[in-house]
């Protein structure tokens, strides 16, 4: 961020996306923020952001497959795999092989893991608190409605199913 | 996305950050379907999303060093070393260390790497373009207003020296 002004030769007359106004840049930004100030909240706890977006899921419905984990978290299944392995290595979690499906892996939370949501969340509030700080809730809700908005038009070209199988 | 109305019990009352209403998990989702959309867009050239960011900084301002690639794209060093290494062999790019100052290597773009801005920005431009369609020119200054106050806002939180030595 800094470096921009800081260059020598602050020559970008030519470029004709420029990161100031590109929507992509920005939100990539934004995302890259936040992770970062999520990241410094939850590493005193022990968990990671790779456990983070995991657990977040797990929290909010317990019991879910490894496939669904992949497309909520938006990782791929061998990743899935590593993060949930390491976090039931850990003694956060406990995978349950489903015994109608036997080709599903349940996810369950220990007490330990659903103990961390006590402790977690609220720090995740924070975060989102700090991030919108000063707006007003309407201005909240514009913003949530454009990101709504981005992500349906964006949905809309990819196709879904590319979405599903990511 | 489906994944949550299709699940068989739909109990996520206790859920005090749902997914829907945090700006964290909104900010995530739409900077992942960007990444998704741009990716398919870029992929036929031969451009990987990881070489991607590079590019997008060294044709803002080709020369920069090593250490401002890593600043600007959020990379750690050694994963900067490993992407420009790879685009040096695709021949994208090329290493030279600064002649005033020896801890320094600057990174050029070749010809090639100079020519693949006239084929992918406009791609890029694209997938800016479908991300905001139907926003009317207000409504796009005021989504990347709010993007940057937010930036702003965690800033403040994590403390620039942070993300300067992220």
């Amino acid at each position: 961020m800094n470096i921009r002004s800081e260059s020598p030769a602050a020559d970008e007359s030519e470029s004709y996306l420029p990161f100031d106004v590109s929507i992509g840049y920005q939100v990539r930004q934004t995302h890259r923020l936040m992770q970062r100030y999520l990241q410094l909240k939850i590493d005193p706890h022990g968990v990671s952001l790779g456990m983070w977006y995991f657990l977040r899921a797990l929290w909010d419905k317990d019991g879910r497959t490894q496939r669904e984990l992949s497309v909520i978290v938006g990782t791929m299944e061998p990743t899935t795999l590593t993060a949930i392995r390491s976090m039931e290595r850990g003694g956060l979690v406990k995978r349950v092989r489903n015994s109608k499906d036997k080709r599903k892996i349940n996810v369950f939370l220990t007490e330990r893991g659903h103990k961390l949501k006590e402790e977690l969340l609220p720090l995740a509030k924070e975060v989102v608190g700090k991030a919108v700080e000063g707006f007003s809730d309407s201005e909240r809700q514009v913003f949530l409605d454009s990101m709504k908005k981005v992500q349906s038009n964006l949905l809309r070209q990819i196709g879904e199913d590319h979405v599903v199988d990511d």
